[in-house]
């Protein structure tokens, strides 16, 4: 079990308690909600998104407000993660951001080739001499190893079926992708850390992750409903009304078109719930022109462009009926922590009679 | 919890360990397997599938077989369930069969209507007095809630989006849709017991749906690779074969169409492992006609048209990567119990020092 030294990377963490992350979503997990995240045990990623020009910024924000809440850097290094789409991502900004700020992690997604990360990886490392650790998201089993043998990250982020946002569109869920990730890691002798990530939102899901041979778990969606989100009203508004995550939200490419975001890998698609954009791309045989500029006009109403005839993109998980109250970032990290291990001995002492 | 009431229904299972239920696959899953299943302490089910014509001829098969290697009656009833796709079967055909050799109990599926599910229900109950248990599989919260309050089943299996062969086009997995419908079950206080399914191939798979809030498990794709499957061995090495399920096995209705089956309600899609077939038709911009005598050929290759380049039909699920060796049934059964009771004792001893 590499969790021991998953731990030690991340001293302000517990190995007694199970790892959380909170995983970087763009222009919503900004340094408030990393650094809350961190502060209570977990591990909070400030989301870099593909345009890094603003990160220098906020992750001067991130340093202020870890500063003013007495949130010690450890190692010299701001003790939270950053996350960055590799696909439109500039690596001179990146760079450029942690020199000033270096951080405890980087989190790499989407990258135009896996080989990309290579080059991102050599740079991050060299620049803080192996203190900032590389974590990686894939999305498949064959991926995992071939990251695995040439990136060799420090962590290794398995992205199942069900998370909100950008994911690949083929792709099985954690039930099925993790332990099998697993197994072949432990066939090849790699020992690196594996994260659970898509579908979590509760001790429940963090203590199935575990069950399927996770060291830890990342959530996305939940943290939606959290109080130091950088959300819209009515897209937070969205996150606790809406059910059934299955059903009403769906995986798709017309959310980016809408919002006029063109770079993604093709094969990447966005989970998000289900609206008139979506309805009348689909069902309605709208063109993409009369499709964005509806779009532009739901903007200019604000809160009330979300909603079940709304047009602003709300990117959720399945999970989203999971989400039912708006809490500060630590008390999730911390309820997930406790209710993990509470449902894992319950469900193993059911059984402690044989 | 109510699981001590579902243990008392199937009293050959054992209160101690895990639930374990092999699924009903159409024309795979028949007596020998089905019964070995509940000879060895999980409940093994049947396939009826669309067409009962051949029902009674089958259970009088497994009756025969359950007698020949001594696997008693329980309360007059055969220990085994049987498998209908409501959509397109013949109730009164069901209703001459379970005459004849009445079981333990029905299990439901893919109606046109879900209010269909009421006169089944209430002709099989009438039939054996209440003895025969009524089981109805659903994908979705909304189905959940409509058929508890409805059809009222003894037992509730809800199919998550890695499962192989039918299920809904819209749904999450397990992860999510399990603990959703939990809640909304307890929210609501009804307390029909919720079995798993989609997704679980061994012991990590079950302890994971019993996290997330299962009475039990259901298995299909894992007895895929049993002695006892009537399978071509053609198919058998495919789901042996083939790894990383979520790229390599597709949810689609041209598997339908190449074998002609053209009843099933239009919500339903089918996975299986991705080959020729689909790749003509998806990126090839092959018509129907033509698919469909390309896969007429394929059927007199035998086991030769299964394969990388096969047209035959391998359905499975994402966890096909998970089947790596052919085992007999009932040490199926046995493993995924101790395997399961491993992990979670395992994972739960990890924070037994807080």
């Amino acid at each position: 079990m590499p969790s021991n030294t998953l731990h030690d990377d991340y001293p302000w963490t517990s190995p007694d308690l199970p790892l959380v992350v909170s995983a970087p979503m763009m222009k919503i997990t900004m340094g408030r909600l990393a650094v809350s995240v961190s502060a209570n045990g977990g591990i909070g990623f400030l989301a870099g998104g593909f345009d890094l020009s603003s990160l220098l910024q906020n992750l001067s924000e991130a340093a202020e407000y870890a500063k003013s809440t007495n949130v010690p850097l450890h190692d010299g290094l701001l003790p939270i993660g950053v996350g960055v789409q590799n696909w439109g991502s500039s690596l001179p900004l990146l760079i450029e951001a942690l020199e000033a700020h270096p951080v405890a992690a980087v989190w790499f997604f989407a990258p135009k080739h896996l080989c990309d990360f290579l080059d991102w990886a050599k740079s991050i490392r060299q620049l803080t001499h192996d203190r900032t650790k590389i974590w990686v998201q894939v999305g498949t089993v064959a991926e995992a190893m071939e990251v695995a043998k040439t990136t060799k990250p420090d962590v290794l982020i398995v992205q199942g079926s069900d998370s909100g946002g950008h994911g690949l569109a083929q792709r099985a869920s954690l039930l099925t992708l993790l332990p099998e990730v697993r197994d072949a890691f432990d066939q090849e002798g790699i020992d690196i850390p594996v994260l659970a990530a898509g579908g979590i939102m509760d001790g429940r899901g963090a203590a199935a992750a575990l069950a399927l041979g996770a060291d830890g778990v990342c959530l996305g969606t939940r943290f939606l409903a959290c109080q130091e989100a950088v959300i819209a009203k009515g897209y937070q508004d969205e996150v606790l009304r809406v059910t059934d995550g299955g059903t009403s939200t769906v995986a798709t490419t017309i959310y980016d078109v809408v919002r006029g975001i063109h770079g993604w890998p093709q094969a990447y698609i966005g989970r998000g719930v289900a609206n008139r954009t979506y309805l009348d791309a689909v069902y309605g045989g709208m063109g993409d022109a009369e499709n964005v500029e509806l779009y532009n006009e739901a903007i200019k109403m604000g809160d009330a462009g979300w909603g079940p005839e709304g047009r602003m993109t709300a990117y959720a998980g399945t999970g989203i009926g999971l989400a039912r109250e708006v809490l500060p970032a630590g008390d999730i990290v911390k309820s997930v922590q406790q209710e993990a291990i509470q449902v894992l001995q319950k469900s193993a002492s059911r059984y402690d009679k044989r």
